[in-house]
C-alpha cells in the first residue's frame, strides 16, 4: 500500500473562508493534510511577500477533521515559504490553493493571491494547483466544484507536473449537471478598465476607491474565458518563466550597443 | 519637430528614493514627465492592488525640475492605474519604473513591485520598462546607470514594444567603464532558499523574520544572471501571458474527462 501524499493547503481569502474549508475536506480524502493559510483575507495581494514586518503563526482548530492547521499573519506566498521551511521542514508532495471565492482566469492570474501561493510552491519545486470558483460571495456554493477538484488533484498526484509549471483551475458558477467537463486552455487576453470612485473624507481630503469593469479582449475559443462562458472547467498550465522567448531574436536586432 | 513623448515614472521604493529621482532627471531630457509613485516603500509587493482600503494621492514637489509629481498611498500597480485613469486621463507614451535599489533579475521579477508597475502599464497597452541597479542600499550610486537607461528608453520610444511584452532591465553594480554593454537575455532559473529567523516577543509569543539566500540554478550563458555576473546590463523581454503553451498538448493527453 502506498504512503499517503502530504498535501499543503493554503488560500488568499483567509483560513476560515468556506472555499478553503471545502478544499481541506476534499484533500482529507486524498492525503495527509497540513493547512498554512492567512489569518485574514489577502485578495489582490499578487505575489507580495513580507519583508519589512514580522510574521506570526499559530496552530488553530476549526473542525474535527484529521488535518493540522496553522494560521499565518503573512501573504499567501509567505504561507508557502513558512510551511515548507519552518512548519513541515520538508517539501510536501502537493500544494493546493483555494478554492478562491471569485475568478482567477485570464489576466486575474497576475493579481491573484491564490495563484501566487501555487506559483510560490512551483518555484520551490512542488507540484501545485490553484482552484477558483466564479462566485465572489462568502456564501458561494462549492458543491459542484468537489468532483472536479478531486479529479484534477488525483491526476496531478499520479502524473506530476513538469518543473516550472503550475495549474490554474477555474470553475464556472453553475449547477453541477450543467458543467460540460474540463477543458485545457490558454490564458485569455483581457484587462480591467478601472474606475476610481473619488470621495472626500469628513475633513475634506480627496480619496479614491479602486473599482473597474472586466473586459475580455480575446475572441479565441481556446481560452479560459471562453471555456468558462461555455460551462467548462478551465485548466490553464501556468509558468513563472516570464521571458518572452520569441521576442529575444527581434530585440537583438535593435543593436542596443551601437 | 516631433511633440515630446509623455512619460509616466513610478517605482516601488517610494517617491523620495534616490533611484526614482535619478530616473526622473534622465526622463526630463527625453520627454514630458509625470511622476505617480508610492508615498512609502513597497518592495516585495509583487502585483498587489488595493481593493479593501482607500487610496490617497496628492501633488508634491521635491525639486525644481519640470516634472509634475503625485504621491500615492497605494502599491506600484495602483499608481499606474491611478495615473492612467485619474491623473493623466489618458495613456502615456511610455511608462518607466525604478531605478530600483536592488536586483529584479531572474525569479525576483515575480516578487518585484518595480516590475509589477511596468507589467500593469503593459496590460494597459503602454510600452513599459523596469530598471533596477544591483545595489540594495539607499545611497546606491546611479551614475553608471544613466547612459544605459537613456539609451534603452530612446530605443523603446523609437521602435515600440510588441503588445504583451515589457522590458526588465538590470544593471550591474560596478564602475561605468567596467560595464561591457547591453545583453538581451532570458530569465535565469533561480530561487530563494528562505531562512526564518524565529524570535520571541517581550510577551513570549513566537514570531519570524523572513530572510533567505539567493540560489541561481541555471548555468546558461544566455541568462540575466550570467550577463550581470559578467558585467553586462541585462535586458529580458518579459510577458504577462503566463500560459505554458508548450504543455497544453501534453495536458490534453491526460484525458481529464474520463
Amino acid at each position: 500500500m502506498n504512503k499517503k501524499p502530504l498535501i499543503l493547503v493554503t488560500n488568499d481569502d483567509g483560513i476560515s473562508a468556506p472555499g478553503i474549508r471545502t478544499l481541506i475536506s476534499i484533500m482529507n480524502e486524498i492525503g495527509d493534510v497540513v493547512v498554512v493559510a492567512p489569518n485574514s483575507p489577502q485578495s489582490g495581494m499578487g505575489h507580495a511577500i513580507t519583508l519589512d514586518s514580522t510574521l506570526f503563526s499559530e496552530e488553530v482548530h476549526f473542525d474535527d477533521g484529521p488535518q493540522k492547521e496553522y494560521s499565518c499573519s503573512g501573504t499567501p506566498a509567505d504561507c508557502v515559504k513558512l510551511a515548507v521551511r519552518q512548519i513541515l521542514g520538508r517539501k510536501p508532495d502537493l500544494c493546493v490553493s483555494g478554492i478562491n471565492h471569485g475568478s482567477n482566469a485570464s489576466i486575474n492570474v497576475i493579481y491573484s493571491g491564490t495563484m501566487s501561493a501555487a506559483i510560490e510552491a512551483g518555484i520551490e519545486g512542488i507540484p501545485a494547483i490553484g482552484f477558483s470558483l466564479l462566485d465572489y460571495s462568502w456564501n458561494a456554493n462549492f458543491e459542484a466544484s468537489k468532483t472536479y477538484v478531486s479529479t484534477i488533484t488525483k491526476h496531478v498526484l499520479e502524473r506530476g507536473i513538469p518543473e516550472g509549471i503550475v495549474l490554474n483551475v477555474n470553475i464556472p458558477n453553475i449547477e453541477k449537471d450543467l458543467i460540460k467537463g474540463i477543458k485545457v486552455c490558454r490564458q485569455a487576453k483581457a484587462n480591467w478598465v478601472e474606475e476610481f470612485d473619488k470621495r472626500k473624507t469628513p475633513q475634506g481630503k480627496d480619496y479614491y476607491w479602486l473599482s473597474g469593469k472586466f473586459v475580455n479582449l480575446d475572441g479565441g475559443e481556446d481560452t479560459d474565458e471562453w471555456a468558462l462562458a461555455n460551462n467548462f472547467v478551465a485548466v490553464v498550465p501556468t509558468q513563472f518563466d516570464l521571458t518572452a522567448h520569441d521576442f529575444i531574436k527581434d530585440l537583438n536586432t535593435w543593436n542596443l550597443n551601437e
